[in-house]
């Protein structure tokens, strides 16, 4: 069991050959979520083989261009290409009003559903949930509304001890979903086997954390901790705090605090300001801080497990 | 003297790697025009180096995707750029309130003056005009109000004659712009000196036709006769006439019609379907009918002479 993270764009404030703005494209169980949607970000689709149809759900973080304006030409696209399945965007308040105008004027409207979930709650909400995934709001700290996100696998059933249960005839397959689902057994002279014996723990659930754009901000700490990944933006380094710190964005340096703080397992870095031409200074600045920490990179895939 | 015109992307309906929506870069005396703003196209504009402080008046031709949702990028690009000159947008009604809702939400209004040009008449109107150029809309026929441009040098001054000049000792170098204006000269014994013996023709002006997109429109004809280039869109071929028709759109031989009607000196077409993977069809399909036809290709520069 495993999360796969594709990198669609992980550089900042305008679009250039080879440095797209945010987009990531994220597998969690059943799901394939879309986080972000830089300017560019349909493209960068195609170009690492990314299948539209397999996005339903898309989160937006903020409404600053380098992380949204992709958004409405792959809603158009999908238009084009005769999508009919539902589409749920996740975003700040606003974000259907900016859609809506421009499929208006074009005269454009979808044929597929096309729902929006509008954002502006100042504290974390769970903001998706089926049986097997939930999705909650990272609220950041950024010139505008803004919110990470966090995505969490629900804890799955209690795996069955096929050594424990082979040596209690009277259980037969008819019980395991009981089994699985944590309920005793009762043998037929009364006895209580306890569900401890006869199963394992279930698989651990993963989950992702996703923080970008935001000041360097500790108030995120509690939502993260222990997470099997975090995503955070490192803007600029340590050198540019200031700047950084006026333009609420974080250095290097304060996200690999926020990872070490968080006890996260890993650390992906991106974001990058165009500055920065070389951007191992950035992994150079924070593993010293926190070790595990991993350059984001176009087209690059990240196994979460 | 030259017309300079750069095709940033020549695709229709979805950007695709190696296949940008439309945009053109028309450098045309004094003046660098763009001619809409598919996604993607300030991408473009670096990787083919076009400078951005180049770029003052941006016509927009209408509201579909592929022709204007890289707009607002540009637009916040060039606030990112510190661009402190005022920036002029021409473009259907609406497309004002598209952009600063935006520009709104995400709470980065330029610094720079931005200036829109709404339009919404029926027919052709003169929309910019200096000294040396002058710019009109061309009424289209498509699915929504669409406009296409055309961009006309000015008659210049009269060219001096040297060699008659040159015969009157009593013209003097201050009564050359007398004569380049096409004043008679009279001299001191009140014989009158026609302008057209003092002074040969000015270099013909130049013109560029900009049509995309539309149904077959022989309306446009009169207003593009004799032009030095159109380009004129060519979604589809023949085979497709059916689809061109309802869509709103043209075949290659259509295009070639239009030019062949219009006595322009020289067609570009554009604007390909996707289904196409080989352009060449397009301009197989068009210059048995009009002779002197270019295909479109990104980043490909061409000179109006």
């Amino acid at each position: 069991m495993s999360l796969k993270l594709t990198i669609l764009g992980c550089h900042s404030a305008t679009p250039r050959v080879n440095a797209n703005p945010t987009s990531q494209f994220l597998e969690i169980k059943n799901h394939s979520f879309l986080i972000d949607c830089g300017e560019g970000t349909q493209v960068q689709l195609r170009k690492y083989g990314v299948k539209f149809s397999k996005i339903n759900h898309i989160f937006i973080s903020h409404l600053h261009g380098d992380h949204f304006f992709g958004l409405v030409g792959l809603i158009s696209t999908f238009r084009l290409l005769n999508r009919e399945k539902e589409l749920h965007v996740y975003g700040p308040t606003g974000i259907k009003e900016i859609i809506t105008l421009q499929l208006k004027l074009s005269n454009s409207w979808t044929h597929y559903p096309l729902l929006f979930h509008e954002l502006n709650s100042a504290t974390s909400e769970l903001i998706f949930e089926d049986a097997k995934v939930e999705v909650y709001t990272i609220p950041l700290d950024h010139r505008i509304y803004t919110n990470g996100f966090l995505f969490k696998e629900k804890i799955g059933e209690r795996k069955l001890n096929f050594k424990a249960i082979s040596q209690h005839k009277e259980i037969e397959i008819c019980d395991f979903q009981n089994l699985k689902n944590g309920r005793d057994f009762i043998l037929k002279n009364g006895e209580i086997l306890k569900n401890n014996i006869l199963t394992l723990d279930p698989i651990a659930p993963l989950s992702y954390a996703f923080c970008s754009d935001t000041s360097y901000f500790p108030d995120m700490i509690p939502q993260i901790k222990n997470v099997n990944c975090l995503y955070h933006e490192t803007t600029f380094l340590k050198d540019k705090e200031t700047l950084a710190f006026s333009t609420k964005h974080s250095t290097a340096e304060q996200a690999a605090k926020i990872a070490k703080e968080a006890k996260v397992e890993q650390l992906i870095i991106g974001h990058y300001s165009g500055r920065y031409k070389n951007k191992a200074v950035f992994l150079a600045e924070a593993s010293p801080i926190f070790k595990n920490t991993l350059l984001a990179e176009e087209g690059k895939i990240y196994i979460i497990e």
